[in-house]
């Protein structure tokens, strides 16, 4: 999908929406374990009540591995069943993989071939050389982790160099020249509000993919204050919020419901900054 | 595995050595592509030839993934025809994961519960709360990335810090805090061996995951000259040197004829030393 393919849908929904597809297997009602593939056919679900109002999803691999080979039989078909289904969908493998040379390649092939995301998350500890064979794919993105949400992040990502500048800023920098905003998004923790017009800064055009609005904290208001741009440049992730926001029989409703109260204030914001 | 079988298992076998499987079918012998499952196929075979001169084997992730579901079958029944035949091996999950909280348990269940590893390598960019997860595993380790041997490696762990440190002295040191040398190790590349000295020094009992001995270049000597320890403290890594030594019907033979190679450079090492 193109940069411009992602705004229109954007600009179509009046959403900047990713539903996270955290599936787990002891959060889902009760009456869907019955199903021969309940991990599926909770995710079929989901994105049929939620498509109206989301323009991602985002399986974390995690969940899928959890369960062998028959958890990445689940992914397949999640992943088959939104691509012939709502084809406009801008689908992201939350993987964090981080490796080089070769092993990239296949890790490219894995995600843009053999399951046909649209984008990749990955980790920048090795550098380019683990995000730059993702980027001869036309039509694919990466999204390289900046500043994530958690409370470790400080662990790494802050460490100043010697001329003041961080981790995260590095990898901003460095990573905006190993692609382009037509190719390249970067993970940003939305708990860190304060510092996000800081990395709006560093890169003005480049998407944002936001997880911790939601159940992590983090406000959505303050999140497009500083980081919304003429192209809206940021997705914003919900997960457990929505796809657990009821585990009775009612779920994938209620789940719609939540998508579409986050949803209506997405169209507020776009709105109000003359974006729709 | 503990520490002291780890060890145990160096000495019977004058051995530090890891057989890497990244099983690429586009570089197997012909032959064994009429099989079923030719990856299986292919790693039952080198297995069952370098079995006796291996502590270790390390199956490449991105490798299986290429195929999807079908390459998790094959990456599954590689572990259980491991365990089951030699059940002294030290087995690796070179997947260089890094989530944090509930996704990181998932990644745990996958790789220690549903996929018996002994061990996984893990990308340090978020912090602690990436490797905590795992530690719960009795007898189960971490393998942290700290020095990688590729060329990019410099973007970001040579960066410093105001007070010299490196980000990959950083990594080595809250690393060292977050487990035991029972149950953490670090990744550091051979091609670095000037630095090897220096890491030691920061972590002197840990054992270290040294890939890049071989196709990679890097020296066998000049590596355990600077961090071998009373208990070893090393296990070396080789990957496509071994299992593509030939692509004809003798290729199993020439890889256990690597492998031997290798294997009586290190026991001339461990004498050496006098650790056997």
């Amino acid at each position: 999908m193109t940069y411009e393919q992602l705004f229109l849908q954007i600009k179509r929904k009046s959403s900047f929406l990713c539903v996270g597809l955290d599936t787990d297997l002891a959060k889902l009602p009760t009456f869907i374990l019955n199903n021969t593939d309940p991990i599926f056919e909770f995710n079929k679900q989901i994105v049929d009540s939620t498509a109206p109002y989301a323009i991602a999803y985002k399986p974390n691999l995690a969940f899928y591995e959890a369960y062998g080979s028959k958890g990445w039989q689940s992914l397949e078909k999640t992943v088959q069943y939104i691509r012939k289904n709502y084809p406009e969908i801008f689908l992201i493998a939350d993987a964090k993989r981080g490796d080089i040379g070769n092993t990239a390649n296949m890790y490219a092939k894995a995600f843009f071939e053999t399951l046909d995301f649209d984008a990749i998350t990955l980790s920048p500890y090795m550098g380019a050389d683990t995000v730059k064979p993702f980027l001869k794919y036309k039509g694919k993105w990466v999204i390289i982790l900046a500043l994530t949400s958690n409370e470790s992040a400080l662990d790494f990502q802050t460490m100043n160099d010697s001329t003041g500048q961080n981790l995260y800023q590095r990898v901003l920098q460095l990573g905006r020249q190993w692609g382009t905003h037509e190719n390249v998004m970067f993970v940003t923790g939305a708990t860190q509000a304060p510092l996000l017009k800081d990395i709006r800064h560093i890169i003005p055009h480049h998407f944002l993919l936001v997880p911790g609005v939601g159940a992590q904290g983090g406000s959505l208001e303050e999140v497009a204050e500083n980081t919304l741009t003429p192209h809206c440049g940021i997705i914003v992730n919900s997960s457990r919020e929505i796809i657990y926001a009821s585990n009775g029989l009612d779920f994938a409703q209620a789940a719609a419901e939540k998508a579409k109260e986050l949803q209506m204030k997405m169209k507020a914001i776009l709105l109000h900054r003359n974006l729709i």
